[in-house]
């Protein structure tokens, strides 16, 4: 096994991006719980989404979701979020909740609902151009609940070509990254369902589309780390939404259902190529916080990522791969627990301490009395939320 | 196989309940979409209900949600159902949308909470009293999202202390009937995940309570069919929730995923004595109409369930036994596929109007005219739905 | 719906091949039973399929496995199996049960293993040559058991390399079909888990390398006819391995578990012109009677998947796009849900004596006295199975 | 956290029974891999047996499996293996591998086959008197694999009386435990697929009749430290058998697929009161190992049960109830990972040694030369395997 000292140089070049969306009010079809202090406005899910940067140095920039953080002036939301420390991240797109694509957007028979989405990516474009991202992610919620109810070959012709026209528009230092989900809100099929899907869709668009994988959004028993490793073997992994689960799309913190699943998940990033600031491959968090505090969820969020990260680079593959060529199945299986087993932790605290950082950012989240602040400032207006 | 006549009065039998709820809106986390006409009040919703008795003679009852169709008068509202054709039935509780439930119910570890909880289905079977209902309902959200979160087994003990005092106040010709779900709105744990806890739980209050199977309620793979067997065989099945799913708990109109397992249940229900009018077993609707009609729904899948039954009825069992006996695999199979394959519509058709019906219920309902005038009347309030 | 008669005359283009293997004993890892009659040899398992289509003139060729159906004389082979009025079709080829394949075949760390495979995969080629067969089918059992085993995208990419050599060899005429599977009999990981990385293996090797789609090998929950859309849309779809499951890869007869999925798929072959004589979508069955009689089961198989078709091609594509395009949910699935309905078995049984053929192949096949020929012919000897 | 001198004493107590059958030969229905070494009888593996225990001090006893295991001399057999220092523990019998039980052995239609069955476990019975073994496992592979095939319910009734022969057979100080599976190697039903069925199966026997429960034998997503809580908290968790899955029941190393899901499983044991010498909960191991060793795969498997046991033995308690008490989401998650994290190997290492153990067992086994000298001196003879 690697010493960490070893690995601590490739530690510093992590970024995790946060959504916005984490910060505000989120639940299930049967409840949305509030809590004290949620955030009103953009600017609010921004500050609140610097905590986390402050005091992880893991999170340098912000997701937004449009319309949810829609403004009048995206250079002003640009300047409030560097004032705070943090970027403008991805732009995410949302034909889901407008009246007109309830049989669709992208995809929908009709096509002036499809071209009223594609306006609505080109909106997103606009918006990306004066924020300065570079991605925007499309997960498209089209599908169908019933069998027949569509045609599915007919909307994906149509995604295709929706898809055309939005890839077209976007800039050259801009990227499409797909994403792709099992079911829901569709539940007989959705449109981009599976890896293979958005990769197929994305390779026909052209070398700056891409695939998002959300770790959320597969079949029960789908090895992910697999289809990690084949997108970026085909040099198609964009991008990641990382949370966990244990049924459906449940948008759990990162690793708290199966924090072995996220170090092979990890390790196969690292072993791909996809790690370090010039792998082109984004990490992002997209997660809800429905029963827990949502800044510290983050905290926990992106220290998960980084604690799995970490154990992943300590694997010395070179052993690893003299164990695998031999036939040692429980040698090379053993080298790779070995690195999972062993507890980063104080190695991390002490890292994160010679770099100006609490070794504990929970604890010292938890100290500033920033969440007793906000839940006494933010009284009255709306809690944001998806606004289901 | 049997003649379609030898079962006919067997099917003249078959009452299926329908929820209220189902009228109303209804929809993912993502979005609920509003459809023109839908019911703003208890009563709109039961005037609904009756237009699928009205033409489908299965339907001669109404569930209630409560709060959601909470009245001043239930005496009142009981007499309007019956002016409508139709009588008021089960009452399902809800323990999921009132702050004080996030981490909790019944199961609370705060006993205020549990009393808030318990006097809430104190107030259910108030009602009960004044609509003369038998069933109390308690479907129980209550579970956590993360390992640790809760004692799972201190919550199991406190259920059991709850449920009792609860079961404790139902009168002598009344029930409790506890239903499961296999996961949401909780994501780690549900308190009453399979049919062997809500088992173990009613088994320990007495012989008036009963488990509720909900079609949609299971993991992904689960031989429903045999559940409907042990739950009748231990004489402790005490009603059907009917809708279909693809992954999760989709709530699809009842036989539009897999027909085959439809008929597969009910083949066990009438196996088990679980079908007619004396048997305690209580048949219900739980969907959700997210897109479709929600009348013309519900009309769709109370026929589905009975077309489905009259395939089951007629199975000839003593060929069946034969076959079996004789370790005639592909003969017992196919004795039973010879049954679902049989298109019983033309004699369903026929029997209706010998009984005074239309023999197209979807297309006389649609002939009516209803669902033009509810959406030309009921304009401005407020459009029923779960409220989440 | 369209009538009986105008579907017709597609029906009689319908060819599905049989597998050599269902004729032979197959089983679990925890007991293989055997059957009286089960054919010794290849010969006596052409002849049982012979049978087969003697009896509904569905399946006009016979698939081999290899070594399993060995021979010294494939020209010989060929010219017998004529006699008995059926042809050789695919060549299926084995590097699962050589020992030199514990850690992998066609993606083994060793050269001198791979090559041992390819050659395999090159004498499969010789023996297409001999017998005319046009597609060389690969089912890749390769995989791991723990997480670190093998390194897995060293074996993808050992993977291409080793299906260029294999696809290189093929001829003109002939094609490569690359089987995906979910798991087993590798628990980890399969080198070839899903239709994506089928997908991407034949898309790098030419337009005659295509995807064999297996209705047994996928996720729980997973959209096969969604699949089926796709790959037909990607011009991909090569053939079909049909079969039926409830958990894993049961191998029951196709149709048996979930007769709705199978006639949704077959609507979206029907849709994607993956039907017909010059599709170029080969119908196979892929399955296994352990309990079961093997003639009788496959007759069965085949007559399952004819009536599916037939049920298909009856949806009146024009209407369906009508209420489709026009959002009407319950109306789109109703009209595909009439054809699923509609017992098709009288027509068939009117169409196949129309045809010379008995209007039910089961009985006439159960009248013939064949299984008791065999039954008292084909004592003493080593009954065929896998052999695992 | 509590110290791991707190809970080193708990770990002392701790006893994990190996399979005899882990030892031998086993594979999948596709091929079983042989290895040098295998044994060849009962004696040999049991001192393949003693070996694990010799470096781990955690595998005191051997399961048996009739008719695997049958010898002439059982109390021969227990002297042999007390000399290896361990003793003969539960005794598995095997209703699945005789032609008679092709369709049932407990649940078959024929009273004589039902007897026969009936028995093969009186005969099980008399060797525990001989080896004094206090269980007898029964896992039943009976099912069917095509709906209507068999009577569901009538196979359920004789299921109870033929277990109630065998129960009431045991002796005073013998129990009965009853394995539920969800599949494998029937396909369509199982005759006891749930811990619900186990549980209403053996509740109705009577007190010395409980659940085993295998990890490997339930639904996708299913959450087993429910299921471990609630057979401890209505007393009728009897034993487990342990090994882990991706899957389906793959028989992998216990903790191979999901370390932190064996951490809470061990979590409920301990707070359920399952854990301890009193407890009456027997730890087993129920395992293949296909591709890797077998002797180093059960060190492996016993040193991960026990490490994990040591995790779940540090959580605090008290902390832990406090934070859930207060709806402390990610604090009372937090004290659980706490533990999970924690790296018990460099304690239990010393822990071991002061115990005259060496630090690492595997390496100990390794050096010992024992593989070596077994695959030189076994030679000849017929490798032991499950005979499929």
């Amino acid at each position: 096994m690697k010493s960490f000292a070893a690995v601590a140089t490739l530690l510093a070049e992590q970024e995790i991006e946060l959504p916005s969306w984490a910060f505000g009010n989120s639940g299930t079809r049967f409840k949305v719980f509030t809590t004290p202090g949620t955030p009103r406005t953009p600017q609010e899910k921004i500050a609140d989404a610097a905590q986390v940067h402050k005091y992880t140095a893991l999170s340098p920039s912000v997701a937004l979701h449009i319309p949810w953080d829609k403004v009048d002036d995206y250079a002003a939301l640009s300047a409030f979020a560097q004032e705070h420390g943090v970027a403008l991240g991805t732009i995410n797109s949302n034909t889901f909740q407008d009246d007109a694509y309830k049989f669709g957007s992208l995809t929908h028979t009709d096509a002036a609902v499809r071209q009223k989405a594609i306006d609505h990516h080109f909106e997103c474009i606009d918006i990306m151009d004066a924020t300065g991202s570079r991605d925007l992610k499309i997960w498209l919620a089209d599908g169908t609940n019933y069998p027949g109810q569509g045609d599915i070959r007919g909307r994906q012709d149509r995604l295709q070509e929706s898809l055309q026209k939005i890839y077209d528009r976007i800039g050259e230092n801009q990227r499409l990254v797909l994403e792709y989900k099992f079911f829901e809100p569709a539940f007989y099929h959705t449109d981009v369902p599976d890896w293979g899907t958005s990769y197929a869709q994305v390779a026909a668009l052209g070398d700056r589309a891409l695939v998002c994988l959300d770790t959320g959004h597969h079949a029960p028993g789908t090895n992910i780390e697999f289809i990690v490793m084949q997108l970026l073997r085909l040099g198609k992994l964009g991008s990641f939404d990382f949370n966990s689960r244990f049924y459906a799309d449940d948008d759990l913190i990162v690793g708290a259902a199966d924090p072995f699943q996220l170090f092979r998940i990890l390790f196969e990033v690292v072993r791909g190529g996809g790690y370090g600031a010039d792998s082109g491959v984004a990490f992002m968090l997209d997660q809800c916080h429905n029963v827990e505090d949502k800044i510290a969820g983050q905290i926990r969020s992106v220290l998960n990522v980084q604690e799995m990260t970490a154990r992943a680079l300590l694997v010395d593959t070179d052993t690893l791969k003299a164990a695998q060529d031999a036939g040692d199945v429980l040698g090379a299986n053993g080298i790779l627990m070995d690195a999972f087993y062993t507890d980063v932790r104080p190695d991390l605290a002490a890292w994160r301490e010679s770099r100006g950082l609490a070794g504990d950012p929970t604890a010292a989240y938890a100290a500033s009395g920033y969440q007793a602040k906000i839940a006494a400032d933010r009284v009255g207006g709306q809690q944001a939320s998806w606004g289901a």
